[in-house]
């Protein structure tokens, strides 16, 4: 239920009625002339209740801090060396899957840089299908990504799997990333929350986006607004010749509903290297406010994930023709 | 199975090896140098036959005849007003969902036209989920709809649902249309494949890249090879915000396997008009060979998917961008 | 919207307001006391209508002629040997995939019948998914079909892949199937609605339980109302180990919605012959009306689907267990 | 890849081989005569190797630890009072979907332990999937949990949402549950691994059967066994009457690969209670295990999933006929 407040009400009966709602019990969510109560449908309003209320919504949407309801301007992220959202804003994140070793993160941050990237990504600690596979080097990683992005005066995104590591990740990153495996692992949800380090929610396999909007809700909840969201493939009935389903009608859907911006990920979502560039060109096209890319020089060697990454040419090439259609559409407004 | 044959080899041999697999029974499939047979995976050759073997593969590709192994170079469709396939040509589809009475069509053919559509689509027989629902104008739509291309200087496009109509619906079209929900409908398929009309093929919605694949074979195997393919939204289970999960990635998979045309559908993929202008921009970009769209003058009153159609403004808009992007990817090349 | 009529209410009155719908225009379908009016949502009615109306209800259910709130009794449908729906009916129905052969099919219906089946199955006309495997004998299948059927005192059930094979199979056959990919394909219902042969509509792979349920109502709507339901499986993203996944709650949620019996196919639903007899326990113990199940003595020759057969002695062996199941849970009632 | 070694081989060499492979880097796994390296697909053998070697297999399955291959007798997890998996036992665990209160745990427990329930179930950390839900009673939930099954003679089964907990719950727990949507939280997962508390790790809404195989190694790998698989329905496109769709056929296919006691939970696969009776009955049929049931007496007012929840009557109803299929099944064996 949204309950939107008349204007110049007073305010101690709009007090009142917060009060008298949270007892219900129930979340009472104020911002600005509004009250969103998530949980509840319907109330009955005493005489001086009604004077203060304009209107009163059954349906609350999935993000009540997310919605566009609320906050009709775009949330726009600053970090050092990027700009994140926001109208003609397209923010360029690229590296390898895993932190290989300090040598190798270092080529891959000048080849991401030359590219366009000002963040550099690497996984120190990854989460994987099987516990036989390759886990990270942590601390490790996280060390050689720092260094390599500082050298080329690049922002880090890295993933971080569980809340005991957040403080940790926190000292080495300028964004944390939630894989698609963990969005809807509540408590490190919650954990990010706590912290003013922004947030790359990737959407889960099977996350709807309704789903992916209340999970942005609990990072949000916690007092952190700086909140990206990553389209990065849905698990279909068809994977034979891609590993997951490119949802791209998600990026113009998510932007209709929520404020935060809206990234791609188009390697996972093909998981073949031959298929990202023209995802990459169909991620630009559909709106998306940026986009985040795997690289590798030696994909065949690579610690994870070789099959989906880039070589540096083809990662150039593609670069360049992302940007070319950025360009061509920001002169369509 | 397939058998790369030598250049030059004794036809004779090659004549008793065809004759001694067919009589297996196999059907045997001769491209060229090439010999596919579908649903055998080995077979132990004399040594004769063996002379004139280069080479055995063991897997067939789920299209014999539509497969880049035999043919590496496109397929190109011709039809009076349009060019469909091939580098560099995008192919503009349009008009409305149902043909709903002589005047309406004429209308929007008009629209089409002026957004540079070449082929006017619009429905004459419609594939319902309700049998309550219209059914569409049957003879009458089609001459109508003839007409208002003709006068447009257009190709017309529009659906066969059974074979018994294949006869009449040939006399007013250029391009059958095969529904998602007819897209295994085998002897429909097997009925068009053995007209010369041209075939649009749409992916089921819970057809695999193979399934579509396979169900072309079905059309070409008739001896009809002018087929294009319909990427048009799959069911998945996100389909709150959007009708379908529109899959891109589908265009460069089949492209990458076919040498058909594979275009694409934005309107039924998200069933929302508002959705559809960005992913016919991703449409485009993704690499596909032209689009369909739906258009109406007055949405909330069509005969069939108001919501997902442009209104004239907005298709206008929207081609004059496409055409922007494939030109501008044009210059890549 | 449907709309309950008093009891006792003036027709004259009542064949007005029809006809005032009517012209709308609007299918209006009478049962008893109720008027379904499907693709209508709500009316303003007069004061001598609002005399004859006893409630106006929005929603009109998926399938009206279908529907448990018109019709609450089960729809029994009687062969010579069969007795499909109902309380305490259960009917099996076996055979192989493809009637091979006069001397096959005669042998696997001895199996049949001495499994309990009363109902032989066998596809003289099959829908491959590749235009090069086995496509069915044709009449002759259905001949041998039909003298296997006899001589063992059992009904036939066969499928019909499109509307210009009705009146020949319909020679043949007690009970028409309509198979999976053609769940949709509205000619061919609209074409067995009209004949009264009774009719085993299966669900499609991604057909919804309302998919379903309307598409019965194609073939309700002609007149013929002696229809199953099947549920065999549908399309999901886990494939490695099942062909499909199977939807049992689905038994339930039909026969609540819907007054037609409801059957499983755990043949097509699983794929693999060693998960058939768990899925046939778990199938009549999910309450459905009866079974249909593939059995060849040879699968590894079979000339379609053997890996789901089931051979003689695993057939006699579930069938057993399955009656068992069903005669317990008659106990509870 | 697995490698095979010949009995009675020479212990030294088969040292060796694990520490070359153990160096390339790769994980080496040995059960009784069993190698089982999971990255690896392929080795070069010396002379010496070769030897103490009678075959290599190149694919290794999802689950080293938990598959039939190395151990083909049933995992049988013993508890205070329940004994879950292995032939002829069926494990019935029953209770609120949340603790709401000291009391109304000690009713349920009540009614639980009635039905012929062994583990109580009731989750005082709830994984919501909005912030704004009930998220359970925390520590206090966990008491009464604990106080009411030991008042009863029940082992407690309840969920643990972060690694943070473990050490916590373990105190109050008799069985981790590890809910759907943290079946890829692998730092959860390497958590439980390393105490000796039997898990139920429930099948993720995306979660093919590998990747639950999978999940279990995490468990498996940290050396706790006790593992229960819990098959609880998929995300799949049809949503509208039930939750979920409940892929029975994970059963057979789970019980084929792994010794783990595979069991399922009818609540959550289909999210209506008047469904769940039948799912049951199915449920039990396909051979799993044991049950896990929501219960509630007055499901409107449950803090969560109420609709879902059996009422005490319906429930008791409901086991009875349950274990009836049970010991129909037991008499086949």
């Amino acid at each position: 239920m949204i309950i939107q407040l008349k204007t110049n009400a007073d305010e101690q009966i709009i007090a009142g009625l917060i009060a008298r709602l949270e007892a219900t019990p129930a979340t009472v969510i104020r911002i600005k002339n509004h009250l969103a109560i998530p949980e509840v449908k319907t109330t009955e309003l005493s005489a001086a209740e009604a004077g203060v209320v304009a209107e009163v919504i059954e349906k609350t949407p999935a993000a009540v801090l997310g919605s566009r309801l609320f906050q009709p301007e775009d949330t726009i992220i600053k970090l050092p060396h990027s700009v994140i959202g926001g109208k003609g804003n397209f923010t360029m994140m690229a590296g390898p899957c895993s932190v290989e070793s300090e040598e190798h993160v270092r080529k891959m941050a000048k080849v991401a840089k030359a590219g366009g990237a000002t963040l550099l990504r690497g996984g120190a600690y990854k989460p994987r299908t099987s516990p036989y596979s390759f886990q990270g080097l942590g601390e490790d990683g996280l060390k050689y990504l720092r260094e390599a992005a500082d050298e080329n005066g690049m922002d880090v995104i890295t993933e971080v799997m569980d809340e005991t590591h957040v403080d940790l990740i926190a000292k080495y990153t300028d964004v944390f990333q939630i894989g698609a495996r963990n969005m809807q692992n509540f408590s490190l949800l919650k954990a990010v929350g706590k912290t003013n380090v922004p947030v790359a929610l990737k959407r889960g396999l099977a996350g709807t986006v309704d789903d992916l909007l209340n999970a942005s809700e609990y990072i949000a909840a916690g007092g952190n607004h700086q909140i990206m969201l990553l389209e990065r493939g849905i698990r279909t009935f068809d994977n034979k010749y891609t590993r997951n389903t490119f949802d791209l009608a998600a990026v113009p859907v998510l932007q209709k509903l929520s404020h935060y911006p809206v990234l791609v990920d188009p390697s996972h979502a093909v998981g073949e290297w031959d298929l990202v560039t023209p995802m990459a060109h169909a991620g630009v096209a559909s709106g998306a406010s940026g986009m985040i890319v795997e690289i590798h020089d030696d994909p065949e060697h690579a610690f994870s994930d070789g099959p989906q990454a880039l070589k540096p040419d083809t990662y150039l090439k593609m670069t360049e023709q992302v940007y070319a259609i950025r360009q061509l559409m920001d002169s369509w407004e």
